[in-house]
């Protein structure tokens, strides 16, 4: 059996208000339509395809990815009508799992037990009972329990109203029988519109005993059509991977204020203080602690270290047994090897620190190569710009750089090198000796202070 | 017709336990009775009266406004008393709004309502049902819904206890039924106090089928007593912006993170992550994004600007395309340009700074005029005080500002100057010429590191 | 009577999944154990005993305080049994108050409830009313409501099962009825373990009349197994404390993002922004701001003192009418006078600043003595190690510092000295005088900028 996952992702999203197709809005800083790809690739399903529409080639070009099927939609007839013109282009497909680029929240182990269903059923529907199911399609059963239709709202009797089991339009299906199905729906309606749904009442009309799986939770079905409902699954979904984050043993200040945006691995032991957020992949080892709001993007932290207050950290690597922060700031291709110190206002981009060294304060360190145990003073500036190239500035281990030194790169610091404080490095120091510039310091002893001049 | 908004801003407020007049807490940045002035302002009375008592002339002295008629409450002798005191100031009017100086969320649209009920009545209350009234006063009415008269908490029946509907206070009267019934409440009971509400019963006597309009939701009516009060009306107004927000097509990474304490003015796309306060007046162009705790106060943020984690702009203008932040500081008078950059730790005040600059690294630029394409290094400092004045420094266009510059102002740069890392500059700069300020750089090879001293 | 507070702080805790034992993970930055200590105290027992096991010497390192008895818990044979073996070390004891060490949040007030059973039964309980009892041994009463029985879970009727009351473990018992009773409980049950629990049953059978007692609120008896129960009562511990604060009259930005890890005090009229943090010990005067993202430890603030957004301060004192931040860190031994204003982007460690004095941008101030009125430009740095030691700088009044000069310590700056921009100062500046070191600024007019390179 081959197995095809269909997912409609063609809806314009009037609602957000945005110049950005519906499926590409971000949720925990991926697109909607991404989550869903994503959740189906974990069924692994033969082939994956993607009806698009509004937005078109945006939505393919943002999701480039080679185990796509796009499929264009070019009229918009409705859900049923989306679905016949895809399948012509599911060649191999027995099976069809059909899913939605504004779902983004459904999880594996639903679309797995939807998919079960088929063993025993042509027509297999995700249902949830919903506390209000005002507006939804309502799931209709007989005595024996067996789904019979499904009445919209508007048609709905008094006693249908009541019902709360409503169809998500998730479902899978035998192939032969959806293409068969679909042929037969008509687009009578106010809309003209060819609805996927319909094929239920003709699954029954051809004795089919229509099986049905709940999700998990009603989140996982709940679908975006504005930005209410899109701030609604993001909380909802921080919020489980924080109770996921507690369960596998982190402690976290406060489970509602922290954003989990990509993969986060963590370590035995790790705290993670409020509002710290997470972006990309991120890897935090034993005994790690994330400081009150700071940003993690793409970063591996070592064992032990601790990310201080209001640091942002990003495409980097981190040593165990660091102490970076308050107030940091490293930036991508930074590697910082074990106990290494950064402290507040200080920048470090595209440079490697090795064990032991210090970078305490108000200092920009790029394009460098720090050696070990290397003590780097206060307002430190390494210039490793000339206006049109960057060079790089080496510093040899257990050299120390006095405070407000600018090293202009290209420039190597030799080991064990102490530079004087206020320095203009334009050569290469030799290694253990002082080096440094300095003009006289002179004092004026009939100086006057300037005092405050009348305004014109 | 003549409409008058009297409100009632005399109340001490012992429960906030403050020095501060319990009208002038701030409530999203603004006093409790700015918002019930404002919101009066936007039914277009033809005058405003707020009769005032404690801490009088602060109230007073704090919101002055042409268009505000101050009463001052001597005695305190109850609500009935206060009206009966005003009513001599409220010489053309001839319908009665009443409000209250410390329930600031009512709105506009409700009392549009509560007014056209005189259409038809000469008393029209605003009251609204609680799931649990206790301590209010219950609306009674008869088997025809005609409201009879308003039992308080202490002398109601059984019966009486389970109304949920209550007096919120708010009326709106025929100003010379007011006053009649006025003349003829007492002070019969316990607290010796004149009572507003003992209208109701003298208007019942009179014939008058009074008529009660519900509030769009229950925190409109809600006084602030205390500060759990003040908490509890502050996130709900929040809420309620982000709710806003969200509708009107603004991407919102927690709707529960985020106050709006002033006026936010949104273009399409726009995003606001965690924890951003707004403050005054700010508006956000077509696809900004503003990174997580960042404050905006009185500011102008241009088209597809992206403002980063941790940053505070303050009364200035921001162009199209620039990125500031991380850790910028903007501060009063700050105009920046399109496409310019402001990185980690650099402030700027009262400056001007053209098309494609680029301030990237721990800086402070102050009284500064910035020419377009400029570079300015890390860790470059205008001087523009000499501890008595204020100076200018004046940067051409293309210039390149070397790390660790000091521009001594008054000071000019010339156009495509270069400027050497750190270098004082005490005089104005050739353009499209290298400026430096350098001692020579040397060693000393018998240099011996200082080592560690023996404590005393 | 002799009172004994008999606190079981043995369990392992393995759904911490920790290194560290459960009783020392922390609950507003202080371990769970500390927190039963600590409110043990309030009601001054005569002796207070912990029975550790798991992690053991690091619990009792970890803690250490003169007053505890430690009692270890060699074999882990159940409550029953770890109480036994804690009798013997109970001597002068009359009265034994069980409590637990992973029970943090029970209040002093219930235990003095509590404990005043004990006048008129030998064991008092204390029970909780739980909308969801599941899994908790269910208190069962008789008509006369006398407590008979507790049931297990497993063992309850269905009737049983709907009783909501349930067994917290906390109890009071007169000693030598608690070791008449223990030398009784067995252990023939499917763990073999003795069951603290099983004495009620014998209290029953002896005729004692029960007393229960009932916690403020579920809280208090709710233990923590897990990581999710910890951030559960982080979250309930800090929503008290704001809401004690607030009742206070401290006005709360957001109730739900404070965090009070230790004690705050709090004067008349304090301001608290969103998603401030205090640790340790903290007080802040009449009338104090403090903004947003603001991270205090173990400091004192004046009155009418502001710290702005995204500062960090550790060990310090701040007096009155001063303005700290954006962006400061004041770390530890640091002292600032009134009128004091420390601005973006600077650091201040082990230093006295005096009244009126600014050090408002860009400036790292270390192991210095600041006068007052001194102007402190932007960019300085205290030079204070020389790579093996720490010198001590001193500025004298009404010093004026020029932007970015170096103080390479042990130096001193006379009372009204000027030191120019740029300076290397390292010598002593004479008082009233300009002192300066500095290159001579000149041009070179053939100047060609340099070009991209290409690369290789």
């Amino acid at each position: 059996m081959h197995l095809g996952a269909l997912i409609l992702a063609a809806g314009e999203g009037t609602r957000m208000r945005s110049k950005l197709p519906k499926v590409l809005h971000s949720l925990a800083g991926k697109p909607l339509l991404s989550h869903v790809i994503e959740t189906s690739r974990t069924i692994n399903p033969d082939e994956i395809s993607v009806i698009y529409g509004h937005g078109g080639e945006a939505v393919k070009n943002h999701l480039a990815a080679d185990d796509l099927n796009w499929i264009e939609q070019k009229e918009r007839l409705g859900t049923g009508h989306a679905v016949i013109q895809a399948l012509p282009h599911l060649q191999q497909v027995d099976q069809v799992l059909i899913l939605y680029g504004d779902v983004p929240l459904i999880s594996g182990p639903t679309l797995v037990s939807l998919l079960s269903c088929l063993h025993s059923s042509d027509l297999a529907l995700l249902t949830v009972d919903l506390q209000d199911p005002t507006g939804y399609g309502r799931i209709v059963r007989d005595r024996d329990d067996r789904i019979t239709r499904i009445v919209e709202q508007k048609d709905a009797s008094a006693r249908e109203l009541e019902i709360s089991e409503i169809n998500t339009g998730i479902m899978a299906v035998n192939r032969d029988k959806l293409e068969t199905w679909l042929s037969r729906v008509d687009n009578n309606n106010a809309q003209n519109e060819y609805y996927l749904t319909d094929i239920i009442a003709l699954a029954v009309a051809d004795g089919v005993n229509i099986q049905a799986v709940h999700p998990h939770n009603e989140e996982e079905v709940m679908g975006v059509n504005d930005r209410k409902q899109l701030a609604y699954l993001e909380r909802f979904y921080h919020r489980n991977r924080a109770d996921e984050l507690m369960q596998s043993g982190v402690t976290l200040a406060d489970p509602g204020r922290i954003d989990i945006r990509g993969e986060l691995k963590t370590g035995q032991d790790v705290f993670i203080d409020c509002n710290v957020i997470t972006e990309g992949s991120v890897s935090l080892a034993d005994g790690v602690s994330i400081g009150p709001n700071v940003v993690l993007k793409n970063c591996a932290i070592g064992v032990d270290t601790e990310i201080l207050a209001n640091s942002v950290l990003e495409d980097c690597e981190v040593g165990s047994g660091c102490r970076i922060g308050p107030f940091a700031r490293l930036r991508p291709e930074t590697q910082l090897a074990d106990q290494v110190h950064v402290g507040n206002f200080v920048e470090i981009k595209k440079s490697q620190v090795a064990d032991g060294s210090k970078i305490n304060h108000l200092s920009y360190i790029g394009d460098s190569e720090v050696g070990s145990k290397v003590n780097i003073g206060a307002g430190t500036i390494t210039c490793n710009y000339d206006g049109a190239n960057k060079f790089r500035t080496v510093i040899g281990d257990r050299a120390f750089i006095g405070s407000d030194t600018q090293l202009i790169a290209p420039v190597t610091v030799g080991e064990g090198a102490t530079i004087g404080a206020g320095s203009t490095i334009t050569k290469d120091t030799p290694a253990e000796q002082l080096t440094l510039s300095r003009a006289k310091q002179f004092s004026i002893d009939n100086w006057v202070r300037p005092v405050k001049k009348a305004k014109d």
